[in-house]
């Protein structure tokens, strides 16, 4: 079978092959430890500090500010539990659309060291009133942490306004950036938080990169305790060609960014999104919010998306996010915006990316219209 | 100025082509999420079960005793902390002459949760006594954490003994085999240990890549909390394409050692050691202990190990650890053995690897020589 053609670019993105190209001279040339002090070592640093400032300049950080990892995840994680144990005790706040990293990381606090939890449900819409947070407020509270854009719905969340209440209470704000940076502006100033997570291999970098930004003065206990590295904040010697990858990535992608790349996706997402909706019986979850532009999210009446794309191998899509592919069980996101378990079962994500062409969203719509109406007759 | 003469293998290795080779394809072909449903998916999924298979292979554990990390320090502080938080309370036996990883991480659960620590020393040839370890045991002991063998001295440690008795005590045993694995032949049962550190990027995979092994049985807490990866002790999607790449770079390690490499890698180092000693006053550290066939820890009488380095650029070699370079101290490990600072200053770690020449080694003495001679004669 050919390539199908792929439309999960919130699951995960190729590499660019500028990316690449930027990264392999790091694994057989100049592959020295970056903590070395011979030449090899000092080729490695060099790296290191300039792609720190290519992901620094894509989220309008300091470098100082931003944190090497190994991926959002370890980010999320970072942020979160770092945060908290530095405090030692306090209330946190959240909500039930975060990726499995926050909510397990906060649920692990909450269980092992006795934090308290709020988790603020999303309306109907995907998303979370900055009002419900600002009553969640607490005395004790001590982290606020939401995702700027929600990866299986694509909602952007009023992080800005967020961050406003954040300051003003005197609360450190995290947000999870991981699905937006990179689709849509992200600017640590602007939205007013104190943490931001960025993710790798949601912005044509590899699988296993991501990085923290952590506001100058916000105090963090590592997850990885070592040698002295990320200014005590991250152990482990340096993966310098994935750091040099990254920073590669964000500076494509800020470049992108800047020449109109935010509306071809939305172009692409919106030719794919009236195909369907004219043809079939869907309705397209978050309609009338802020979404991301490359993220198409549906529910199909009376049929299970997971039946869908059996019937239409030749395209690459999900049910929701990559965390939960394979599970049969309905979105927790989607429950957690008030939908019924059989309209949550209903859902198809379709997410276009760098690559995507109008050719392929035509080719797809026609291959997804076509099993949808096999399916419906019973065929 | 041309590469320098690679003798730091012990800090780090370049990456093996074939290993290279073995990965790229999944940076932009094979690039699917494995918990993706379709066919992308499907093949990052088969490759990454494929990998945890050859790293099994070369330590002699089952595939579903590896978690897959970022590193081995992620590798030491997830058996370290994971065992200890697991377990809530206790007392944990480690030694001086560990990896900043395992001290670090010993030292945050004695401070921050009020775990009961002993740090062992070492004799004056680099080796801690298995009968120490004996008389440390309390009835409250939890872990044992001890490496296999010393990074900067080389010495290997007496790991088997250490097994037995942890098994008599029934207490857990962890080793971090970073620096052993692929120099000398690993085999968990032979070791009998518990749970057991890997390095990527010590045996020609790239850096940020690990594994722990983690015997059937063992309750841990993960570090990473999240989507439930890893049989739920490793949250964060996959690095597919430095999965594949340890993988490949076991299989290789693993081919390489039932080939003679251990023999060719000391025929180099004794060659290296018969040169220097013959013509300088140095010490070899762990003389009559045994050691990793590429590792010569030396040290110079009333010559500072910097100012030798600074003065032969052309050997990319280091004073200590890469964790501890650009640092003018003495070695925290030279000094838990009970050697003087006056004496740890003179240190100087050569470490051959897979492609170190029998030229390189020549000429390398060449210049050290010549450079020490103009630094004692004040030229």
């Amino acid at each position: 079978m050919p390539q199908p053609i792929y439309l999960d670019y919130n699951a995960t993105t190729p590499v660019d092959p500028a990316v690449v190209a930027a990264m392999m001279p790091y694994f057989t040339d100049h592959f020295g430890n970056p903590h070395s002090d011979h030449a090899l070592g000092s080729v490695a640093r060099t790296a290191v500090e300039a792609a720190r400032e290519q992901v620094a300049g894509l989220i309008g950080a300091g470098p100082g500010e931003i944190v090497f990892t190994s991926c959002a995840s370890e980010s999320i994680n970072l942020a979160v539990k770092g945060v908290a144990l530095a405090r030692g005790r306090g209330h946190i706040i959240t909500s039930g659309i975060e990726h499995p990293a926050t909510l397990q990381a906060c649920r692990y606090l909450e269980r092992q060291y006795g934090f308290a939890l709020t988790v603020l449900p999303a309306d109907g819409r995907g998303r979370i009133d900055p009002e419900a947070v600002r009553r969640a407020l607490r005395p004790d509270t001590i982290l606020i942490s939401l995702l700027h854009a929600q990866n299986e719905t694509g909602v952007i969340q009023p992080v800005a306004e967020v961050g406003r209440i954040a300051r003003e209470a005197g609360v450190l704000f995290h947000v999870d950036a991981a699905q937006s940076c990179g689709k849509i502006p992200v600017d640590v100033a602007e939205i007013g938080c104190d943490l931001l997570t960025v993710a790798g291999h949601k912005l044509y970098a590899p699988k296993g990169v991501g990085a923290l930004y952590v506001r100058r003065g916000v105090a963090l206990h590592p997850l990885i305790h070592g040698a002295d590295y990320e200014e005590g904040r991250r152990a482990g010697t340096e993966n310098v060609p994935y750091l040099v990858a990254l920073g590669r990535a964000c500076e494509i992608a800020q470049l992108k960014l800047a020449t109109g790349e935010s509306r071809r996706l939305a172009e692409l997402r919106d030719r794919l999104e009236s195909r369907l909706t004219a043809a079939l019986p869907v309705r397209v979850t978050g309609e009338g919010a802020p979404r991301l532009p490359n993220t198409l999210h549906l529910r199909f009446a009376g049929l299970a998306g997971n039946d869908l794309l059996a019937a239409a191998p030749e395209v690459a899509a999900s049910t929701g996010s990559a965390c939960h592919a394979g599970v049969s069980e309905p979105s927790a996101v989607l429950l957690a915006m008030g939908l019924d378990a059989g309209d949550a079962l209903g859902a198809v994500r379709l997410s276009v990316g760098r690559f995507t062409t109008p050719e392929e969203v035509d080719a797809a719509a026609g291959v997804l219209i076509a099993a949808a109406r096999r399916l419906a007759s019973g065929a």
